[in-house]
């Protein structure tokens, strides 16, 4: 369905990765080699860090990325140390801002690719669980804006990779209710400018695919005259749908059920796995 | 808010009453006279009915009405007996063609003008009390959509001044809950292609403004070289949010809490008063 | 490059060819099969004629088409006799209304898919060679439309194939003058609601697909159960850059170099050769 | 017809002087006071400069500015000490994004208020006496786009004042053969990210209005706790066609044929008058 990346590290030009990289994230707007679509046109959006203080900034348009002009412009003049790109390939909603990815509440920004099974049926249950005092900011009509919402309900901000898996148990509970089965296909980055939690996972376990950056000081030496490389630090890191370059050593795939959570250079990795709420 | 017209009768280019009029639904969009707001720019649509055996059509757009140019193709190139045209003035929600108006369901359009008070508190109330198997159908943000899924919810389809008026009772119920004082204000259209239902209320009897035609037969007569009157027939009915043409006889106000009803040439008037379900 | 299709016959919902077949136009914008690009996703245009004595219509949109819902509102309630519908995919020129197709003068309407390579060098001369009176009309910025009003400078309006004939070598008179080679890649259509043109050319001699339809009489007989052929009268005439369903005997391709007029059920075929005014 | 305003100072938010201030642009783009028509809702633009070696960046959309969040967004992420915003009414030329103001060439940006009489009938002599090397790259087709390519004609780059007053005076010289009285009626600013060039011309001498701010340090003494004012510099400098805010002293009106330079803090102001290049 839909494509995304999401970068931390030191501040670079978004367009280092969304449109100069060989196979850059507009190219897969125009063809996708891994997704289940192959072309990512209805609609993109990007959400960037500035200043320690301020909250993220969105720029989101209905227009397919590939030949938005003001996109290009913004990836020229944006420098950011941790941003999330994405290009959406709808499936029934409409094509609309506010279905665009990704969504922000204060700090936080959220993108998603992949879906929940039977939404339009599920959907009354899955926004009655979303706390009341938030839902009246849900502004779209897309699975992935729900899913938002039910993650901050259970705790986006305090404990991120909890609350999504309660988020994930709830769906599939709401779901297993309905008679929906292997309801819930996911990779979906949070972050909130200081972590980048991703996480891939889906009910039966085939979920579309997720790749982070390997050691960048490793691919300076092993790679030192790239200047796709060069202008990206030691400590970067890019958690994203399909590799940029083909660069063998660059990518490694995220596991089935898992999170990832990069804070300042660090990774870690977890078993994810959904939970019901008691 | 909100600028609207109805129209039906024999059918006529819809550019008749939406461009070529001197205060013209195009020229209320730059500036309204009557209005809340002076400018209505935050989208349009159109409305109409085709064949008897065909739903209803629609077309919807985020640009302000007068410089869209395929609104001026549709206008000269539609022609129909049952019409309904709307100029948006957003209030918070976004713009966007799911928030345009008419909304439609099945065989029924509907639009609006005016608000909920405090809708962003009362929202999560109103979208629970929608059926549930309509809940699903739900594309947009604005209160105007909620209160269409309501008078579906309550009957709109088979008695519809009644189910505008549980509408209104459901609305004022669910805003005393919360505190709210005057929650509604509305002039609206609904139509299933058979009759138009035209109402205006408000919670504190000061409603926005709500015109309808007088005869044209009677306008014939009196204005005979006219080529604005020529071309709608004497059986004609327009229900409006401002007069189109400063012709003295030829438009007359609907009073305060009043619903009116055309059908066939037979236009019928009478109060309207919210009323609780029980 | 482009696609686009041009139909001639019995008043038929523009869905049927657009949206219906199994490799409708709206399919081949997600991907074609045949372009040099296989995705047409920078706007769209549909221009069709209505009553005799109207000036044609036109609907133009930026939304790639595959998720424009105006655009299939509009195929539903669009009945008519002669339609033109154009999928973009830009080649160098900003997507914006003026620059989809069909461009239309008068009763006139024309589409284009191709280029005139090195179109920014070029420019200045072509557009001089636009009759003056001509100039003011232009509105976008494609090589498409310089076309266009060449073809109308040379005499489109009297004498069809022989104004594009002039329009080809004056295009490749200025590029010889440049020092541009095989400038000129087109497949065209020009129409007055009469009669249909359509010319396949290149410099080169390798010029992008076009086909016709076969005889939709024999066609009837072939397949007498097949509902997406019994929608067009015996008389119907399709050219287009791709066939829309893959039934043997329904499609013939149009030979290089060849011009086809189809007239009130005639259909006549002409070789085309550039020519230069002397 | 357009409102516009240019900064030149310490570097700011944009938002300062677009969304915040009392009669800030926006609230112009809606209801504006000064101008020939009250609502400027065609389309809008930003241009900017970034880091001295940088190119300028454009935003430009056909959203009014009043509901585009993605401007609301942009006015808050950036930060530039020398920035045009333009709000655009349009008047016959359509609405797209390559209409929209400021305009850019490598460092230059444009931006205009105003109109050449008669534009469809002078349009063609204007771009021939275009840089044949420039006139590839128009992509408007506006009256304003072509003044800027005039403008570059003639040596905007070397001597900014000199050139546009040999644009006045070719416009006004292809403007007498064709019989065209008081063609040109114009704001401009002209800007390379160094300097900003303003002028206030109408060949009948009554120019829309254009203000300048007066001292920013007086102003600090007068008003010390306006937060309107302190966020900008002693040596910051406004041009605009509006009044942001009803100070007293805060605004001096630019008189009619002249132009004004601003640079590093100095300002100089001197005639202006179109010239004929011999």
């Amino acid at each position: 369905m839909c494509r995304w990346l999401a970068y931390t590290g030191n501040p670079i030009q978004l367009e280092t990765v969304v449109f100069r990289a060989k196979h850059s994230l507009i190219d897969q707007s125009l063809h996708s080699r891994m997704g289940a679509t192959t072309t990512n046109g209805d609609g993109f959006g990007i959400g960037w860090y500035g200043q320690p203080h301020e909250a993220p900034f969105l720029y989101r348009s209905v227009s397919p990325a590939w030949h938005d002009r003001n996109l290009r412009e913004a990836a020229r003049a944006i420098r950011s140390p941790l941003f999330i790109a994405h290009i959406r390939a709808a499936t029934e909603t409409p094509v609309q801002e506010t279905n665009c990815h990704p969504f922000r509440h204060n700090r936080w920004l959220f993108a998603h690719n992949g879906l929940i099974r039977d939404f339009h049926a599920l959907r009354r249950d899955l926004m009655l669980s979303i706390d009341p005092a938030l839902f009246g900011a849900i502004e779209g009509s897309t699975d992935s804006e729900v899913m938002f919402y039910l993650a901050l309900t259970y705790g986006l901000e305090q404990q991120p990779v909890a609350a999504l898996e309660r988020m994930a148990g709830r769906i599939e509970q709401i779901a297993a209710g309905h008679g929906v089965e292997n309801p819930l296909n996911m990779t979906v980055c949070a972050t909130d400018g200081e972590q980048v939690v991703a996480v891939r996972y889906s009910s039966e376990h085939q979920s579309r695919t997720l790749f982070h950056s390997t050691s960048f000081k490793h691919l300076h030496e092993l790679y030192p005259h790239d200047p796709r490389i060069s202008a990206v630090g030691e400590d970067a890191f890019l958690v994203l749908s399909e590799p940029l370059v083909d660069l063998h050593d660059a990518w490694e795939a995220i596991p089935e059920s898992t999170a990832v959570v990069a804070r300042r250079g660090s990774i870690t990795q977890q078993a994810f796995a959904p939970r019901v709420r008691s």
